[in-house]
C-alpha cells in the first residue's frame, strides 16, 4: 500500500500541475458500454456476467467508455474543453502473466474538446513530467508517435473498406506479438488483399515523416499534424523524449488520429502507458461529435521497471512515539499521554497489552519510532514519564504536560 | 472527487496519527467469504454471481471477511499485534434510499491479536478523534457501547441454545426499524419463547450498568469490560462522547463481546458507524482463535450530517497560473512557458484552443487561478509575456526567465 499510494500520489501530483480534475466512475457498468465489434483484446478478454436482476454487466476493462457516458449524461451542465484525469482499477478475465494481472490501476488523462493537436502535447507533456518526477530518463524510457491517419490512407489507397479500418487497426496492433504470417490471415479474413497487406506492412515500417510525406501525400493530415506535434514537444522541452514510429497503432478501436506509446528502451517490458485521440467515440454512444484524446497508464509496468532500476524511494513507515505502560495499572496514563500527543499531530503507537521492553524496542524499529514513552510507577507517582530518544538512546524524566508542549526538556 | 479525497484523507491522517497501516483487499471476493447463516442483511442483500469459469463470486460487502482471510493467509508472516487500516468500496444488492447506496465506501480500522478491552478503546479514541477533526462535537454525536455478553447472559438464563445466538442478535438489532410484534414473530420461529422475548426486550431497555449488574450478575464479564471501557475512555478524554446502551446490538453475526455504534444526537440519521469485538471470526475460516475488534465507518451517512451541519470546507480548484497565447503562432511560446512554470511546481492550466480573452477570465474564476500570463506578439517579439494579477488586476510585463524565478517583477 505504501508503494501504491506513493505511484498513486505522483500521478495526482502531475495531474494538479497540469490544472486536470478528478473524476470517478463506477467499477460495475452496463456490458454493453464495453463491447465493439473490433475484435479487441479488452473486449475478449471482458469480465462480464448476468446480475441477479437478469442484467448484462461488466467489471470495467478501462476507463474511457465511462467516461464518454458520464460527458453525454451532463451535457449542457459541462464546460469545456475537460481535462479530466482518474485512477481507477480495471479487470480482465485472463491467464495472469508479468506486468499483467487480473486486476489493476489505471491512470487516464483526458482531454475532451480541444480538437487541435495541442491536446496531445499537453497529455505527451504530462507523461514525460511523470516520469522526471520518477527519476526516468529519456534514455530509459521513449514514447513512440504515430497517427491512425497513415494507416487509413494505406487502406484507401488499397480500396479496403472504411468499416474495416477499426478491426484491421486491432490486427495490426499485434505485429510485434503475432508470427507475420498469422497477422496476414488475419487480415486477409477481413477481405484485405495479399497486396494490401504488403502495403500496410511497409508503411508501418516508416520511421521517418519525410518518408511518410512521400508515401501517402499531405492529403489525410497525419504528416501536418505529427510535425506539429514534434514542434510542439520541442517547445515544451521534451523532443529527446518522443519519436515518430509507424508501427504503434495501439490496440483500441476507437483511436481516429494520433496514437502513442511510452516504452522502455531495453526493450524487456510490456508498453508502460499508451493513448491517442478518439474523436468519434461519443458519437458511437449516441451523443454529438467531440473532439477527445487522453492515455491509460497502469500500475504494473511502471512499477517492474522503476524496481528494475532501483529507484523506488524507501517508504518506510514511520511514528513519532511508542507509548508502553511498564505496569498493568498505569494503562490510563498511558492512553492520556497517547491522547494528549496525537492531538498536538504526534504519531503515536501505544503498546495495548502486555509486553516486554525488549518487544517494544523491537516494535519501534519496524516503525522506525523517534521516541520511546515508558510510563513506570516510580516515575508517574512524581508526576513523569521517561522520554527515550531512540537514535541516540538519551533519556530523561519529563511531566505530561511538559511532554506534550516539548518544553523544559531536551533529548537528541 | 474533491469531497470523497478530503474525507478520506481524514480517515487516513486519523489512522496515521494511531500508528495503523493501510492494507486493501480484492473488490470481487469468493461468494463463500461472505454468507453466513444468521439471517443477516447484508448476506440477503449480497452482489454475488457466477462468474465465467463457474465460480461463485461476490462484489464484497464489507471489509472484514477479507481481512480475516488475509491475516491467515499471511499467517506467521505477520507480527502481531497487527493495527490495520482500510478505505475501500462495497456493494449491496438493494433499492437506494437516503445515506444507503448500492455502491459506497467504508473506512475500516482493526487491531488484531489483542484481547484486552485497551483495543476497543483505542478505536474508539480514532473515532472520536475523527469526529473532532470534522468539527462535530460530543452535542452532535455519541457513541453508543453495550457487550454481546450481556444478551448471551439473559438467552443463557432462558435456555435459548448458544447456536441461535448470532441469528437472535440480527433480529434484535432490528428492533427500532421493526414493529415489536415482527420481533417478537421472528425469534419465535427460531424457538425463543415469549418469556424469553420479554426477558430479552427488558434487558434491552437498561442503560445503568449498575441496573445491568444487578439483572445479569458479574460471571460474563460484560459488566467488567464496559466498566473498563469507560474508565479508559475517561483517560483518554472521550467519556463525553460515549454512554452504555444495552439496545445496541449490531447487525453483524460474528461480533462476539464489546458493540458500539455512533450516532447523531438528533436521531435523524442511520448509524454514522458501528463496530465491536470478533474474536471467533478467524476461527470460522479455519484459523486459530484470534482476539479481534474493528470498526466500519460508511462515506455516506457521516456527508449527510456534515452538510446539515454546513461544516465542509469550500474544497475549491486552485490553479496558480493560467497560461493563454493570444495568436495562434504563439502556442509554441506558450506551451514553453507552461512547462517551465510546472517544472518549478506551480499549478498551471493551459488554454490549447483558440478562445477569447473574455473566455480565458472566467474559466481562470472558475479555476481559482491567481495568475494569468498573456502570450502576445508585441510582447513577444520584446522576449516579454504579460503577467497580470488577478485579484488586484495588476499586471507588467516580464521576461521568461524573471517569470520562473519570480524575480525582478512585482504584481499583487
Amino acid at each position: 500500500m505504501r508503494l501504491r499510494n506513493w505511484l498513486f500520489h505522483n500521478f495526482r501530483e502531475v495531474s494538479r500541475l497540469f490544472a486536470f480534475e478528478e473524476i470517478d466512475f463506477p467499477v460495475l457498468e452496463s456490458e454493453a458500454l464495453f463491447v465493439r465489434k473490433a475484435g479487441e483484446e479488452i473486449t475478449q478478454q471482458l469480465y462480464n456476467f448476468e446480475d441477479k436482476g437478469g442484467r448484462r454487466v461488466a467489471l470495467r476493462p478501462e476507463l474511457t467508455p465511462s467516461l464518454a457516458r458520464l460527458v453525454l449524461q451532463k451535457g449542457k451542465a459541462l464546460s469545456f474543453p475537460l481535462k479530466w484525469f482518474t485512477i481507477g482499477q480495471c479487470w480482465r478475465y485472463e491467464r495472469m502473466t508479468r506486468g499483467r494481472r487480473r486486476e489493476h490501476y489505471q491512470w487516464n488523462m483526458d482531454i475532451i474538446g480541444v480538437p487541435g493537436i495541442e491536446a496531445e502535447a499537453e497529455l505527451l507533456s504530462a507523461l514525460v513530467t511523470f516520469f522526471k518526477n520518477m527519476g526516468i530518463t529519456s534514455n530509459d524510457v521513449g514514447i513512440k508517435i504515430s497517427n491512425r491517419k497513415v494507416l487509413q490512407a494505406v487502406l484507401s489507397r488499397h480500396n479496403v473498406p472504411d468499416d474495416s479500418f477499426a478491426a484491421v487497426c486491432v490486427i495490426v496492433d499485434k505485429i510485434e506479438k503475432l508470427p507475420q504470417d498469422e497477422i496476414k490471415k488475419e487480415l486477409s479474413m477481413l477481405g484485405v488483399t495479399i497486396e494490401a497487406v504488403n502495403g500496410i506492412l511497409d508503411a508501418l515500417s516508416i520511421r521517418s515523416l519525410d518518408e511518410l510525406e512521400d508515401l501517402i501525400g499531405p492529403e489525410s493530415g497525419a504528416v501536418a499534424d505529427l510535425k506539429q506535434l514534434l514542434n510542439l514537444a520541442n517547445a515544451y522541452g521534451y523532443d529527446d523524449w518522443v519519436h515518430f514510429d509507424a508501427s504503434i497503432v495501439r490496440g483500441l478501436a476507437y483511436y481516429t488520429g494520433t496514437v502513442f506509446e511510452g516504452f522502455d528502451k531495453e526493450g524487456r517490458l510490456r508498453a508502460i502507458c499508451g493513448g491517442g485521440r478518439y474523436d468519434r467515440l461519443l458519437a458511437t454512444f449516441g451523443g454529438p461529435e467531440t473532439p477527445a484524446c487522453g492515455f491509460g497508464f497502469g500500475d504494473a509496468v511502471i512499477l517492474e521497471l522503476l524496481k528494475e532500476k532501483g529507484i523506488i524511494p524507501s517508504l518506510r513507515l514511520e511514528a513519532d512515539y511508542i507509548v508502553i505502560a511498564l505496569e498493568d495499572h498505569l494503562r490510563q496514563p498511558a492512553s492520556t499521554i497517547a491522547a494528549r500527543l496525537r492531538s498536538t499531530g504526534h504519531v503515536v503507537d501505544l503498546v495495548l497489552e502486555n509486553k516486554r521492553l525488549k518487544w517494544a524496542f523491537r516494535q519501534a524499529e519496524r516503525l522506525n519510532a523517534k521516541r520511546m514513552i515508558l510510563v513506570g510507577s516510580s516515575e508517574w507517582e512524581k508526576g513523569t514519564v521517561r522520554v527515550k530518544d531512540l537514535s541516540s538512546g538519551d533519556e530523561c524524566d519529563v511531566t505530561l504536560d511538559d511532554l506534550v508542549t516539548q518544553q523544559n526538556y531536551k533529548v537528541s
